[in-house]
């Protein structure tokens, strides 16, 4: 398999090491590292991308940002980028991407535990996961080809300690775990699904 | 209750009738028609709307657009569109309307069934209504002064025949149903709620 991976933070780290463990060809792109360089928020750099990168299996998206903020201080522009990032970046990167890769290939895509646990300033987050969720699902239908997605919600990352904390209580998971939850959407037939690396009655 | 209703299409009239059947005092708002005028998806109408209508007790919703299509063929313009309509329209509904509605007020808003259910150029609406859902959830959490927040999620309205094809097994509702879900939203404590008026597991 030969995988596109946007993202090169912890968790897209994590990935890499996951796919290549397996034989798998990673091509990293980043905003300005990796193999090529992309923004998910900008849709032109994602044509050019898939343009240049020769055929490819799977994409893998382990980037896009949101904004934290008590509710009644969100601005235009915290809910403006939030959604173009995380939200239609993610989007726009399988439509962009759609036109090329590979029959049965799949997309990855990530959202968080935001989806399904709710902190104070966290409503933007809550929101784009949602987005990001609803569209994986939606789209499932609708992919030609036999082409898959996924999408993967981690909880706060062990290794974010920075992070611990705005998630009192939230068990943390070790990058190298939501790692495998990448390879089992990208390796099993499902499609359609939430990968979810906490537990939750939702 | 002094509500104020945005949308007088087939749902907006049903919940006009559901509040003034039991006393509450309705403002009407509409693109055009209405007792005032403004667009969800033009922020600095509703700034100026809420700056004018005096004190209220609640706001619902019953307006917001989204496209259909099929994914493959779904432009910028449309998901930009839905977005800004259906999806932060409704956001910044409540971003606006929050310093001016009264303590333990409640807002109420609107998705679908496309939440839950997936049809062939559905993508968009079903990302929509997630957002929208998720929103409801999020921010649930984040409202100040007792405010609440719901959402309601209508099936194909009875009244809407010429949907019925897009909509193959889909149980319709009448829209009064709909209407008693809005009263229900607005006149019972909960908040952060999804009032679906179709049967599903998810």
């Amino acid at each position: 398999m030969r995988a596109i991976l946007i993202g090169s933070g912890t968790i897209g780290s994590a990935v890499k090491r996951a796919l290549e463990e397996k034989g798998h060809e990673v091509v990293s792109v980043g905003r300005k590292s990796g193999d090529y360089q992309a923004d998910i928020s900008d849709p032109q750099s994602l044509k050019a991308l898939f343009s240049r990168v020769g055929s490819f299996d799977a994409v893998a998206n382990a980037a896009g940002d949101v904004s934290f903020e008590p509710f009644e201080q969100t601005t235009d522009e915290q809910w403006a980028n939030s959604i173009q990032s995380k939200g239609m970046g993610q989007i726009n990167l399988v439509r962009m991407a759609l036109p090329f890769i590979a029959d049965h290939g799949s997309f990855t895509l990530v959202s968080g535990v935001l989806t399904d646990d709710y902190i104070h300033g966290g409503t933007i987050a809550t929101a784009v996961n949602h987005l990001v969720e609803g569209f994986v699902k939606g789209v499932a239908v609708e992919l030609p080809r036999g082409v898959r997605i996924n999408c993967i919600s981690p909880t706060v990352l062990t290794e974010a300690v920075a992070y611990y904390a705005y998630f009192p209580g939230f068990v943390p998971v070790p990058a190298w775990e939501v790692g495998q939850a990448y390879l089992r959407a990208m390796s099993t037939p499902i499609t359609g699904r939430i990968l979810k690396l906490h537990k939750t009655n939702c």
